[in-house]
């Protein structure tokens, strides 16, 4: 790790035994030195979860031939927090988090694991990046994809990117297997409309499945979904400043405060 | 619940347990009628985790007389998610999430489950706002804050939220037991450095604890720490959309295409 090539940490939220994360790393050997530190199971739709109340464990593996890796126990966020405090050597000059095995647009960037990792590094950071491709197979292609992900890596790495921003990109599964390049989006307005799916167990009493409906209620162009539907990649600059600066003078109109006893 | 009074849907992350949800549904109780659906454990940190290769459980409590109240096994926000698709007999009029018993000011939002349950009902449609106190401890002393609570929720259900929007409202507890007054504020630029405890299991196997330091980068006087250290409630209009429109321009002057074979 003492060469001058761009240290680059890599996490997901699939596990780190992931045919996404194993592409990621592929690609990521040829630009830098790579560490990973990744789930060691499945943690998908963890959000910005974090492990408070119980305790983690972290053990190196050999997984991936001339990579330094390792397992961690806890959530996507987790893994980059401990890789910051026990295994980086020094700030990484780039973070990618992925490649998500299905869609991270829209809405789901606020639920998903991947994204939430990159935010993590970037919150610390480092310039960030959530890929995600639209196939929730296991024996998706990942292929494609990996030109695309090489020229955002590479770009960000000359670019850099302001502190609070990250990149949240997409990747299609075209038909006809041809991606028409990149466009740089907005998030979609859409929700999940929940149906949980009600069973009785062996002793007769009730569970649920979460199951539910993508809702898109927009229509722009300029949207990440709009993007993917037309076999664009989406990149959606993503910020973690959740502040509405622009309603800030409205509620400043209410009338909030209360007359106090003395 | 035939009445003309509004409807208020409530959870935590907490538990249905917690004195901060008593402390809540107590004040709503002037103000509605009250469905409450709130984690059957402690679900702090949770950030907006949902439950996705689990069942989850649901079932109706009698722990506060005159309330529909169902404690659920899963998240904050599949309480919220839940609550929704079978429970409610209509969109609430007002969702709120809390008492907090700990403050979720400036980062902390987005690992915050009491905020994430908020922004959960917020994406459905309902005005929202988490609320959480300056004191960690289960002891800690909510009476103060009950007529700003009451106070902020009425002019919320006057009002409305535009779609996108809720509300972050953290509650300060002065030495002096006098809070003097609101500030609507942005969300103050800090993080947590991470500092894990790593210790050895009795078969001398290292595990960790994950422990922190808040670090404020943010001296702004219009932010949520200082009107918090200045024994104001801060109320922070809070998004998700996490779009960073501001960037799309700068994103898409960078050379991220490739060219591809035929």
């Amino acid at each position: 790790m003492n060469s001058t090539k761009p240290l680059i940490l890599i996490s997901n939220d699939d596990g780190i035994t992931a045919p996404g994360i194993q592409a990621l790393i592929s690609v990521m050997q040829e630009i830098g030195d790579v560490i990973v530190v990744a789930p060691d199971k499945p943690q998908s739709a963890m959000g910005h979860a974090i492990t408070i109340n119980q305790t983690i464990r972290l053990t190196e593996t050999h997984l991936y031939p001339g990579v330094k890796a390792y397992q961690c126990s806890g959530t996507p966020v987790d893994c980059v927090k401990i890789a910051i405090d026990k295994i980086l050597p020094r700030k990484a000059d780039l973070m990618v988090s992925g490649i998500n095995h299905g869609a991270n647009s829209s809405i789901n960037v606020i639920y998903s694991g991947t994204m939430s990792a990159a935010v993590e590094a970037s919150i610390d950071g480092m310039p960030a990046i959530g890929f995600s491709l639209c196939d929730y197979s296991w024996e998706a292609d990942f292929e494609s994809a990996k030109p695309f992900i090489k020229q955002i890596a590479l770009e960000t790495l000359k670019r850099g990117l302001p502190y609070g921003t990250l990149l949240n990109v997409n990747i299609p599964v075209p038909q006809d297997k041809k991606i028409k390049g990149i466009k740089v989006c907005r998030q979609a307005q859409a929700k999940w409309k929940e149906d949980f799916d009600e069973r009785l167990d062996p002793f007769n009493r009730k569970y649920y499945w979460m199951t539910g409906q993508f809702v898109n209620m927009d229509k722009g162009e300029d949207t990440d979904v709009w993007a993917l539907d037309n076999d664009y990649i989406s990149v959606v600059p993503t910020m973690f400043d959740l502040t509405d600066h622009q309603r800030i003078g409205m509620i400043n109109q209410w009338n909030l405060n209360v007359k106090q006893k003395d």
